[in-house]
């Protein structure tokens, strides 16, 4: 068993590497250079079956989640998102309507274009979404998180792995954790409040809370003390460390109060601070106490 | 059987449309603005068994291959690629090193960078490739061709239909067809000095000369009078005109004999003159006589 993010580290090793003053593979987003400006740029592929069971959620689903996961990526550079280009790799009998709809809802909710695609027959279902967009200024790496900046999330955490047990469980209900699975929102507003905040490094979570802060303490060279975890109504603490597919934005910054002052003046709900960054990089603690290491790998190894 | 295009098209037609100024979806890249000039976005994807038998070819050529048909579509427009963002969706058993050597080298000799990606697990290989890059002035469209334009090809045709054909004969030989076919070439230098030479549309050679000039003639308004089609050494008409996945640029102009020159000063071998815009949408023919309909549709039907 090849850990995903080791054949990722081993691919980024294959490739060239970027100038100064660009971001390529790595982060959330790539961020390049563009005539007046800079260009973020990110895809994203959801697999049926991995990413989504269409036995527990329609292709109009799958689409939503394809788009809005990639458009996370460049929420979580504090960017704007702008157009989208859609590669569908389909068996003969999927519901292309739906799947479309699904596309075009998600796009629409995130005031974004579909300005291309490509449509393919395959075994399989594979939707790629490729997204570009814009920042104001400097885009948020994943890699300026400093010791002593608080550690701060957009939203409890872990309804969308308690979304997928309730749906599994043949029992569901018409909640907001089966929303949270079937059609994630992209925090493209906070992420935007954030970086206006001062955030000094910032990621989506999508490997769950455990996962996805280590990368982000793991770039900023930092080490994470985490004081307590927003768990989702109804969810787990391991729901929320190890589940995945949530879309919240964690971040970091020297002063959350400013954060929450942000946030309010966007019209949004306050971040929630739920611990801070260590000087030690080998730090990772919940409560004093190790943080569970493990994360969500959408199963690379089946 | 519903066709590729009419799906397509219907899909199209679910979507937003794009504002005056802008071209999303049914050119070969969309051109939507940037804070100064214009963006070129476009995206394509290889899936193993329809768009490449890896039993004729390595887990290399077809990483090539997606990069090299993507990137088509901006030498289409007349625009210089940039950026590349790799989708690869693969089974267990994928050879990833020789499927990221081949990205690597295909953007190497396209001159982009590979910004970002993303790996999944999948029943069956799909490399979606996006491209974003830049294009001087204004690109060429398919939709500009008029009554009177000659029509040229970048170089002569069917190649790859041959190097198919050879390869699953079993004694392909070591000959430009079967290169053709693993490692096609997207012709970035040759559609710059056609849209400097007043292309007045454009497209690229990926489903058959016949079809795709089609889709040319068909957003233009105009028909088509072909004398002659370059057939590439070995190949049949019938590879030329339905083989697909060729990747020479077809284009339109006023001034044959200037894209002539614009091409030699490109250092670039000259166009070949086939035919002629008609004034009739309606006239498909070559040597007088109407054009073979069909075309490649990458086995959609299956």
């Amino acid at each position: 068993m090849t850990s995903e993010f080791a054949i990722i580290d081993r691919i980024r090793r294959m490739l060239p590497g970027p100038p100064a003053g660009q971001t390529w593979i790595g982060d959330d987003a790539a961020v390049v250079p563009s005539p007046a400006g800079r260009l973020l740029l990110s895809c994203d592929a959801v697999v049926a079956g991995v990413h989504g069971d269409l036995a527990l959620m329609g292709a109009d689903d799958l689409g939503w989640k394809a788009v809005s996961t990639a458009v996370s990526d460049i929420a979580a550079m504090g960017g704007t998102p702008a157009q989208i280009l859609v590669t569908v790799a389909a068996p003969p009998d999927t519901d292309l309507d739906a799947l479309y709809r699904g596309i075009r809802d998600a796009a629409a909710a995130c005031e974004c274009a579909v300005v291309g695609g490509d449509l393919v027959n395959a075994a399989v279902l594979v939707v790629s979404v490729a997204v570009a967009g814009s920042v104001d200024g400097e885009p948020v790496l994943r890699s300026g998180a400093r010791p002593g900046d608080a550690v701060l999330v957009t939203r409890p955490i872990g309804a969308s792995a308690l979304g997928l047990r309730l749906l599994r469980s043949g029992r569901p209900g018409p909640g907001a954790a089966v929303r949270a699975y079937r059609r994630p929102v992209a925090e493209i507003a906070a992420g935007r409040a954030a970086r206006a905040a001062g955030a000094t490094a910032m990621i989506d979570i999508s490997d769950g809370l455990a996962a996805d802060l280590g990368h982000l303490a793991e770039a900023s060279g930092v080490g994470l003390a985490l004081d307590s975890v927003p768990v989702a109504d109804g969810a787990t603490l391991e729901d929320a460390l190890h589940g995945g597919e949530d879309y919240a934005l964690a971040f970091t910054a020297p002063d959350p109060a400013g954060a929450g002052a942000a946030f309010a003046a966007a019209g949004l709900p306050s971040p929630a601070v739920i611990g801070r960054c260590t000087a030690d990089p080998g730090d990772r603690t919940l409560s004093g106490q190790p943080l569970p290491a493990g994360g969500f790998e959408h199963r690379w190894e089946q």
